[in-house]
């Protein structure tokens, strides 16, 4: 069969999907020496690799064969409940059916949108917010709407004069918003404590869910924020928790809490597509770590170089341009007036540093189309401060300096 | 919200998933001191934990935090090429980009109905056929039709026949046929080579694709066969293949291969739900082992297990219960004309003895209303033979028989 034969055979679903970029587009090859500011790692002084690697041995040693099983490691049995402790001191107790480990916050993300939507569903999203969250969206749904993020977080107030519009007009209201509410990729911004009230009213008087995206959540640099599950007296709020950034992301492991209902219909949806083995060194090692003093680590560690960043930035970003204070999380959200940043990275490229250009989050993006468009968002770029040192941070910062210095 | 207000939040897939009993009713809870005849779990001395212990200890040594990111681990980068090296020693020669790396054959098969399926698509699976599968395929297409399996596997002239019926009456036809070719399951049975050729002449003649699920596909206990892929010409056979079996489940590693614009497609909706890790481990493990040897023992070990489950069948079972001579992997299918396996399975464990009732291996069981009926396959059951002592099977089947001689 030839391979534009192939294209007969596809699903709908793929017809859908063939109308963007394919995924990653958001994440370019790089030239050796390139500075990486693009890439959400986690600092490598962070990722715990020798206790992970002595975990492991422990746990074959204990377990022998068990882990490597479909079932049957006394450890990985654990590993809900020792989530659902960590919730529990965040004010969100959850009982036993109501949480269910997933590989990764996105397989969390792409079953919550399984059980929860069909082609004619609206979903919200936040402008901008978190690429891969767009792409799981996408292949489930035509119908995504977005609302406008500032240091703030989510503007409820857009959020509420659009869905009273809609009401009006008679337009589909949506089903689900989906929000990164604490220290938001990509912006840093924290939704304040005024709004996630407000999020939680509007979600009852419009009649919508919530999927909660709280990667970063305990990632702040400041007073901790009660997560929007820990604050939903009606039962609105699916949340979705991840190890990537307190633990380390190769592991995979995410996972979703919601009511016992939508827990057992996204459990039908994941069958067997968990990971015993990275599921039992991961309960393997939280079993026997610190987590409250890991994660007071993890927040000193991420201040610092929000710090280093922001001295990078200072210095050798020309006037005009400006970023929002990250509150948390790995990211500093860059605005860069007049300059396409989507047009500008293969000069950036060359020039020895790495971002992601600011359109990826935007519901607009990834149209096999858009070379020729400027698209929301051509005038920021996301830069992570995470996981490089701070002579990295202070080079990639200045090569991006100089180039957006230039353009003006 | 009260847990019945869920039910409109539910998309289509939800309900029709809901038509039928939740996934895993398969497998029952084990009273203590049951023998488990029913899961199939690799021998426990196959499992190579110290090797697989020390292949992370050596990763982590040498790759330091690598494969705990996203991306970025050597040595995982490394599987999709020494996992083609392993199909081109078969005979099936793939590109790069004709190979996708999944967790799992389960994510294999779920990503290839993804991108092949819509609601009104025909799937076509073998009578018996491996419950997940089914339970994946449900979630895209209420349309399945299955086809006999008899000691030479799927019966085609029995398809052929039906086919062109389809096609005379103006019936849809299947755009995809289902199949476990070699050592199916839960038959043992092997498509002999000229059942294969006429299989790939129908694909041609009546214009499907084929899934060929091929986890069990070097587990055979006389001369190895073709794989279905190797003996395509005509591009359409979709491959699955599984670490689950050759190397350890719980690592959760399979792959699909096939065109490449298939395998693009399929990229789109896996997106990152890889495991970096686990993917790491099992490269690193594969990279410095003796696979041809290894999958030598393998067969030794359960060519061994399958004759002494065949000395206890003899033994113990009565006049007129028969079974399908497994020809390779896990299983043996047993026949009991007269009795109902599912209405016996209480009494079963109650007798210290699991099995899998046969009818959960059709597409007919799992409505949500079966228990009131007498379904295809309820006189057959599926013993494991692939993973217990020489003992258990014997003192396993000897329960069985009992009492199954008690009932007739």
């Amino acid at each position: 069969m030839a391979e534009d034969a192939w294209q007969r055979w596809f699903s709908q679903r793929v017809r859908w999907a063939q109308r963007y970029t394919p995924p990653g587009a958001w994440m370019p090859a790089l030239p050796p020496g390139c500075v990486r500011l693009s890439a959400g790692y986690p600092a490598p002084e962070t990722v715990p690799v020798a206790e992970l690697a002595e975990a492991a041995r422990r746990l074959t040693e204990r377990e022998g064969d068990q882990p490597f099983h479909y079932l049957g490691s006394a450890r990985a049995e654990e590993l809900p409940d020792i989530l659902r402790d960590r919730m529990r001191t965040r004010g969100m107790p959850v009982a036993k059916d109501e949480i269910l480990v997933t590989a990764g916050a996105c397989q969390a993300l792409d079953l919550a949108a399984q059980v929860l939507l069909d082609p004619e569903a609206v979903v919200a999203v936040e402008a901008p917010t978190y690429m891969e969250a767009l792409e799981v969206f996408r292949n489930y749904t035509p119908h995504i709407v977005a609302y406008p993020v500032d240091h703030d977080g989510l503007q409820t107030d857009l959020l509420a004069a659009d869905l009273e519009r809609r009401r009006r007009q008679g337009l589909p209201l949506p089903r689900l918003v989906y929000t990164i509410a604490s220290y938001q990729n990509p912006t840093g911004a924290c939704l304040s404590l005024l709004r996630r009230r407000m999020l939680l009213e509007l979600a009852e008087a419009y009649d919508f869910l919530i999927l909660e995206d709280d990667a970063y959540g305990e990632l702040g640099f400041g007073d901790p924020v009660p997560a929007l599950k820990s604050l939903d007296t009606a039962g609105r709020v699916v949340y979705v928790g991840s190890l990537s950034k307190v633990v380390a992301p190769g592991l995979r492991i995410g996972w979703l809490a919601g009511a016992r209902p939508f827990i057992e219909a996204a459990g039908w949806f994941k069958k067997d597509l968990g990971h015993p083995f990275a599921e039992a060194v991961a309960a393997e090692y939280l079993a026997t770590v610190d987590l409250a003093g890991r994660v007071r680590f993890l927040q000193r560690v991420y201040r610092q170089r929000a710090a280093w960043m922001e001295m990078a930035l200072r210095r050798h970003l020309p006037e005009g341009v400006t970023w929002i204070r990250p509150q948390g999380g790995y990211f500093v959200w860059i605005h860069t007036p007049g300059v396409n940043t989507a047009h500008l990275l293969a000069d950036a490229l060359r020039a020895g540093v790495a971002y992601v250009p600011g359109r990826y989050f935007y519901q607009e993006s990834g149209s096999v189309h858009e070379d020729a468009a400027s698209l929301p968002g051509d005038d920021w770029l996301r830069l992570s401060f995470s996981h490089l040192s701070r002579d990295e941070l202070e080079l990639g910062v200045s090569r991006l300096g100089a180039l957006l210095s230039k353009m003006r």
